[in-house]
């Protein structure tokens, strides 16, 4: 197992507390740096579903620290008996689980958690809260520690003085800390202080504008923000030598869904020949699944796409809207998915 | 020559009155629908490059009306001299020419203009200024009557009941009316109803969600708007039948510089084996440039990435910014290029 010594974080996504669980709000980022107290397991449902946490790995995090609330809140409710206290933490993790439908992480955490729920053997609630708190901040503590490695394993493949173009934000603000994609970065220009990263802006969300440009520059990682539709006239010019990404659920085939224009971007690396490259916990791959095919994905409202900061951005009437919100990037256009136990090359045969 | 008798228009962007030149303000639609009236080459230029009025086809007219506002101005300034008051215009004209550099319409009709004006045989001013107000309402003119042939030629390709994706704004607001990839649409629709339209919202001034969007819905063509980096993502479900966009310059062999973004769209329609059309008036064609090599792309003000309706979309410092108005798509790209004059199919040789 990996070590879970860890140096200090400077941006934190989540934290358990006495209180609740501690999100930074990524809704209001990078005009408002704030952070949420949430206490009650629909608030952190609402949590997961506004994106005030987001990011695969954030996300099974957020997850697991929502099945401790409902454990915490059950007792302080009167709940003294473990059975009882069990379903009904069970029947609150099965809510958790499908407060998002595309990042399997999610899944995989509120899995693991049930698993050790129906597996304690404890006599009192208290101790039954104390095991699953333990599970879940091994949950968290693996999933820096494998950020960790994963930046690592990767920083390998990043040439000397590379142009780095990633999408959306699989940084720390997507896992428990470091970051997936920018996990990689951040290794690489440790090593090497002339890398430089281009983010893409990611509509609708913004994520790349408002959260790997703010992440990245609070660490003085030189960053250049373009807009999604740029990416292949950037290649052209011979200005990005790698491509990096997150996912948020991996077929066994190697087939990767993540945010809504990772499939684009990984088509124009391809027709430039420049390498394309997934970063993802191990917890990412769906072993259920053949290939992506089977990987839902979800679709969010409208208003995502008509409104940005509030204010239209489209006509208010006579306009219809398709806004989802991953897509899947098959196989043949990666040429290796990074993961903390190391670099995976085509093909892909996760078993 | 084609006809210039046309139908009324609904959507007209630039108009020239006796009081100047009317344009549609087009950086505010479609939150609000407001023209103003322009009456002086330095105010024509300020248009120009503020995108009050945009779109090749529709910046050569201004720029042609630019320089019949300079010898009216010049006139009622009181020059009574043929000779100076073409001297006057003629500086003027190459002011004009240089308010944005990618278009290669605003270059074209500027030098039409500007051989009326050495060419004209006339002994006072006024029948000077006649002589150019009917070269440049010529230009208008034919515009709108190549766009008509251009819907007309172009229709033909639409399969029955096609779903059609375009980039940026191609359409009466860029044209005399019309439009050029949506006067294709335009004629396609009104041949077969059940065709359909996705619009790319087009980052970063997101000609795609205020304009295309709302001139569409004028008319009731069923209109879809998606962020720019859905377009592969939709191919893949099978969603397009064929991508259609207008040009902003076309070298000799066919490349093609339109707004930023046409070049990754390219490329995922020949990934998806889905015909990518060019639609575009004769004088697009730069018979100088033997590829698009040659072409000059504008590189705009970080400010349009970096807001959105006046409001920050990013963190404030720490940031860099890459902001290329236009790129090239090579012809090999490119299923067909339609002019007035028909279908033009690879390999292209214009002569």
């Amino acid at each position: 197992m990996l070590s879970a010594a860890i140096t200090v974080q400077r941006v934190q996504a989540v934290a358990l507390t006495d209180d609740g669980v501690t999100l930074l709000d990524q809704s209001v980022l990078p005009g408002v740096v704030r952070s949420i107290v949430v206490a009650t397991v629909p608030d952190m449902i609402r949590a997961i579903q506004d994106m005030i946490v987001r990011g695969a790995p954030a996300i099974g995090i957020a997850g697991a620290y929502g099945v401790v609330l409902s454990a915490r809140s059950h007792i302080q409710q009167g709940v003294t008996d473990v059975s009882t206290l069990k379903q009904a933490v069970l029947a609150d993790a099965d809510r958790l689980a499908t407060a998002r439908p595309t990042a399997v992480n999610l899944q995989w955490a509120i899995d693991r958690l049930k698993q050790a729920l129906v597996s304690a053997e404890v006599t009192d609630t208290e101790a039954l809260l104390a095991f699953i708190t333990q599970e879940a901040t091994a949950i968290y503590e693996e999933d820096l520690a494998m950020c960790h490695a994963i930046g690592k394993h990767g920083a390998a493949l990043v040439p000397k003085g590379a142009k780095i173009l990633t999408h959306c934000n699989a940084g720390a603000l997507a896992t428990a800390g470091y970051g997936t994609a920018l996990g990689v970065v951040r290794a690489a220009f440790e090593a090497d202080p002339t890398v430089t990263v281009y983010a893409d802006e990611t509509r609708p969300r913004l994520q790349g504008a408002k959260l790997t440009t703010w992440e990245l520059s609070q660490e003085g990682i030189p960053v250049t923000l373009i807009a999604d539709n740029m990416s292949a006239w950037l290649m052209k010019q011979g200005q990005v030598d790698l491509v990096i990404v997150g996912a948020d659920r991996i077929a066994r085939n190697g087939d990767t869904a993540n945010k809504i224009g990772t499939y684009l971007l990984a088509l124009a690396a391809k027709a430039h020949n420049i390498p394309f490259y997934v970063a993802a916990p191990s917890s990412t791959i769906d072993f259920s699944l053949e290939t992506g095919a089977g990987i839902p994905i979800e679709t969010r409202e409208s208003t995502e796409l008509s409104h940005v900061n509030g204010d239209w951005i489209c006509p208010s009437e006579g306009v219809d809207f398709y806004n989802p919100a991953f897509d899947v990037t098959p196989a043949e256009l990666i040429t290796a998915i990074i993961t903390e136990k190391g670099i995976h090359r085509s093909p892909f045969l996760f078993a």
